[in-house]
């Protein structure tokens, strides 16, 4: 897998929709590690302009990461529930519900986007919340890409295995941002790096990238030790200057605030680990009522810009990993090199 | 550490209450690790008897295991309402409310236990859920014992090093049975093996000592990477014949059931990871009216012993960790033989 993906190290960035775009996988890609981009957020014609970005900028290994979540049935009575919970926080701002527009798109990978990675070509393709549809999958393939998605148990590990993919993150329960777990909606099943790592190697064939938790080479040769052929790594460059980062999620990886993440369902529907923040402790971090993913983020986006214009996170998705300590507002070319062995 | 506690091999059995006694202690001493016996569920007269059955059988490293919790104030509001959640279970065993007796005691650490320590010297003392007042923790010093004690965060690590421990095990999320848990109850705030072993090892200058998910030699390998200096290890050893694991708990551990395990206190009051069973599914796996630990075991009691005559683990404690392929029916010695490099 290493060579196949032209990798002097064994490191993979990890795509973190909202947070960075071609300038931080440029970065990743030049320094030996596989850089990736998030394309969840993107409109075809932006995967299309980032992609055209990173290659005249790198001829390293590039990753395009799509969603593979289905879109949901309209469910008016729950999102208006789940809307008038926001209503305090309304008045505080000043802001009427007429006031939430609609929210920034999470798309799933469809046709379209298999026509970008059929022009743009990228070295690897992975997906998070399981897989598209065989045919779709079957179509990526045939670009010749490296195909990855994420499993946060044995069952989908076995799963995508049993799929095709030609390797499988193990995504332990440390890491930042959404889980991708996609055969259950239980948050208890979720693993620790250790155990599920271990286990994934032993239940699938194909190579075992291990994501959640790692920091620091370290961090990386445990993972290595657990039988991962390779560690994905993503908090460690939120403070990149190549990352997009913002300025309220940068303040709060650096406060002791950044010591205490939890998986929260408030603030897109589905659970994701982020730093403890207001609508967090308020609202969650688990919560029955949220509506499905991404419907639940549509109340917190004018909050969410108007408490940013004011240096507060408080409705804001602070995504982070339970191992904050690998953040360093460096070149990204140094975070991997102290990630690489 | 390792030389001081004539450690062979970099591997502690952790204590397990209500699954062993000296036996497995023993057998793990002679093989090289740390034996340890858990004492919280025992009198002092229980735990006299046990060390001197147990250096009977080894001049190998011994470990005795405390808890330091706080009695909790009797609660009757709380305790018969959660008595009442347990109404329809109780008829459907033909059992009525009378018939549930006084729970196995659960002591905390105190001066009577201090003078057994005194008598018997075991060569560690290590305890659970924070430390005792610091007069009775001089005196467990003063026999010469090695002092150690959980922490589930890196808050607690600083803080078991500030009273004078001589290692701190860092409890990962991934680990089975009651989390060390004592400056919050916060289940949240847990953090999986890979991120807290590291986060540890740079917040203390005392040795750390690794626990959670740690099933075969990778893990040990893993954990050892991140900075430990030796690995605890429970579930892998509740298989062998020298522990005292129940049969339903046995037939757990070795069903698909034991694939998902969860942190829930609806069986003691405290947070502790289980194989999920039906009063985990039906009443939690968290549930805020559960009494203080112990209180909250005292309905499960009389359910438990029906349950179990029939073969059911339903009310059991079926503590377990996130990795149970370390498991078999093995000597305990083999086990280690496994474990160690």
């Amino acid at each position: 897998m290493l060579s196949r993906l032209r990798l002097r190290v064994p490191i993979i960035q990890a795509p973190m929709a909202g947070s960075q775009d071609h300038a931080l996988a440029v970065a990743v890609a030049n320094a030996g590690g596989l850089g990736s981009m998030p394309c969840a957020m993107l409109s075809p014609d932006g995967v299309r302009a980032e992609m055209a970005a990173a290659r005249a900028a790198t001829n390293g290994p590039l990753n395009l990461n799509f969603f593979c979540h289905s879109l949901p049935a309209p469910d008016a009575a729950r999102e208006s529930a789940w809307a008038a919970r926001f209503t305090s926080y309304y008045a505080e701002f000043g802001l009427t519900p007429a006031a939430a527009p609609a929210v920034a798109q999470r798309r799933p990978f469809d046709e379209t986007m298999l026509e970008v990675v059929q022009a743009s070509r990228p070295d690897v393709v992975s997906f998070h919340f399981g897989l598209p549809a065989p045919a779709l999958l079957d179509a990526v393939r045939g670009t010749g890409a490296f195909v990855m998605s994420s499993a946060t148990t044995v069952d989908e590990a076995r799963w995508l295995e049993s799929q095709g993919v030609d390797a499988v993150i193990a995504q332990g329960v440390e890491a930042g941002g959404h889980r991708g777990m996609f055969l259950t909606a239980d948050v208890t099943t979720q693993v620790g790096t250790v155990a599920l790592v271990a286990q994934v190697v032993d239940a699938v064939r194909v190579p075992v990238v291990a994501a959640g938790g790692i920091a620091d080479r370290r961090g990386v040769e445990a993972v290595l030790a657990l039988g991962a052929t390779a560690a994905q790594v993503g908090t460690a460059f939120l403070l990149c200057p190549e990352a997009r980062t913002s300025a309220v999620h940068r303040a709060a990886l650096v406060s002791p605030a950044a010591s205490h993440t939890a998986l929260t369902n408030v603030i897109t529907g589905r659970p994701a680990r982020g730093i403890v923040n207001r609508v967090m402790r308020d609202l969650g971090p688990m919560n029955d009522e949220a509506p499905a993913f991404p419907l639940a983020a549509t109340p917190l986006a004018p909050l969410r810009s108007r408490a940013e214009a004011a240096g507060q996170g408080d409705f804001s998705p602070l995504w982070a990993g339970q191992n904050v300590r690998g953040c360093a507002a460096v070149a990204a070319a140094e975070i991997v090199r102290r990630l690489g062995a």
